[in-house]
């Protein structure tokens, strides 16, 4: 199981620390793109993974230029390094094309990966990639503030949506939530989110870092099993391997 | 602008069919599996171009295996047949990722792309779209029935989710919307949203065929500006020309 995978590895790390790894190589030369672009997300994790818990590639960064092989050569380094993957794919189609990226993220050795609600099929996904050993992070309350119309705003049977869908995640098992560390998700609205799923489940928490969120309060508040990311912040820095130390340092300090 | 594009090649092409292109190669061996599948879908655009307007590939069934100039290669094979490109890719993220799925769409050579509005983010990613010469079809009412809790039972302001997706989509000036052909989205759906959007927007229809839509419905309702993708359908039928020509007709009594 994923939840086991993932507290086995937050304990022999002791670190909350996912690493988004958003590289952006758009101004390279087309040719030898592919090769700097995996080569530099390998860096990265060589530099970094003595303070990470898991690793967060986000497809529309990487999914255009590399491809399968590449992939495997990445989860391969990060498994290595003894740490999770998460495919940030946002996956959100109909059956048929859901089951097909799930059969990729699986032959490229991620262990999870994030999912949009918005197709409603949150049971049957999460059904398929259990059968696949694969966890499922449904997207809940999202980091940037144009989301709140849909996510906020929206009132099911009375209740905003994202609670709706919090809902969801615990009837169908998934494996954790995504909800944005910034000041779109309130400590009320992450108690709430908290209370429909339960404890055993992760809090996936990004928008540390260059979108200005604050960890502590969420660390604070969403309770023990929650992985927050910081992509460009560390990703960018001149020295990944100091970045990652002190985030996961100062994550520590408010467990 | 991407609907001057659209209403062109519809002409020309006298057809309002998008094939699907969700071509599955997973059992073909790994070695030699991205030059099989790239070539498929070659093959299948060389067979049904005379009866088809656009082309839609699904990113959940080609992008983990094929890279950037593959996706050029095909997307110069459609163009080269006088049809529009569409990458099936339910974008929905924050910000930066849209940004540079934008940068790898625009790289690859695609016209237009579809947009899942789970974050909120309509008008941004359309402006940018617009900035690169990029359509953009946002997902307003999907195929599939499961959709159904968080399209048409969430309610904003009163309004149904579906329907406020379609005032964000006039508002952003998008080029069109996506709208299942199936029993999910009655006659006065359509019409709702047809009214919502205005004419000029152009309804991009999934769910005939293996999906068991009705096209006769969709036409009669939409308007002139529409796209009614037919996928599995077509290209696993042993004569893809056949069925291609099939299908364009039906269509074009409707019309």
């Amino acid at each position: 199981m994923f939840i086991d995978l993932y507290q086995k590895t937050k304990k022999e790390k002791n670190s909350i620390l996912c690493v988004g790894l958003d590289v952006i190589l758009q101004n390279v030369m087309a040719e030898g793109r592919e090769e700097a672009l995996i080569e530099s997300c390998l860096d990265l994790v060589e530099k970094t993974s003595d303070y990470a818990c898991a690793y967060k590639p986000n497809s529309q960064f990487i999914l255009f230029d590399l491809n399968i092989k590449h992939l495997q050569k990445l989860n391969k380094k990060i498994h290595k390094e003894g740490c999770i993957t998460i495919l940030d794919h946002k996956l959100g189609d109909i059956g048929a094309s859901n089951h097909s990226a799930l059969y990729w993220i699986k032959e490229a050795g991620f262990d999870s990966f994030t999912f949009s609600p918005f197709a409603g099929n949150i049971l049957e996904t999460t059904t398929e990639a259990h059968r696949k050993d694969l966890g499922v992070f449904v997207l809940t309350l999202m980091s940037n503030p144009e989301s709140a119309w849909v996510q906020k705003d929206s009132l099911r049977n009375g209740v905003p949506l994202y609670l709706e869908i919090a809902e969801k995640v615990k009837e169908s098992r998934s494996d954790g939530v995504v909800v944005g560390a910034t000041d779109n998700a309130s400590i009320e609205d992450i108690k709430k989110i908290r209370e429909k799923i339960g404890e055993d489940k992760i809090f996936l928490c990004p928008g540390v870092g260059a979108q200005g969120g604050d960890a502590e309060k969420i660390i604070k508040t969403a309770g023990e099993n929650l992985l927050i990311n910081v992509g460009r912040t560390i990703i960018n820095d001149a020295h990944p391997t100091d970045a990652a130390k002190e985030y996961s340092k100062l994550f520590n300090r408010y467990r």
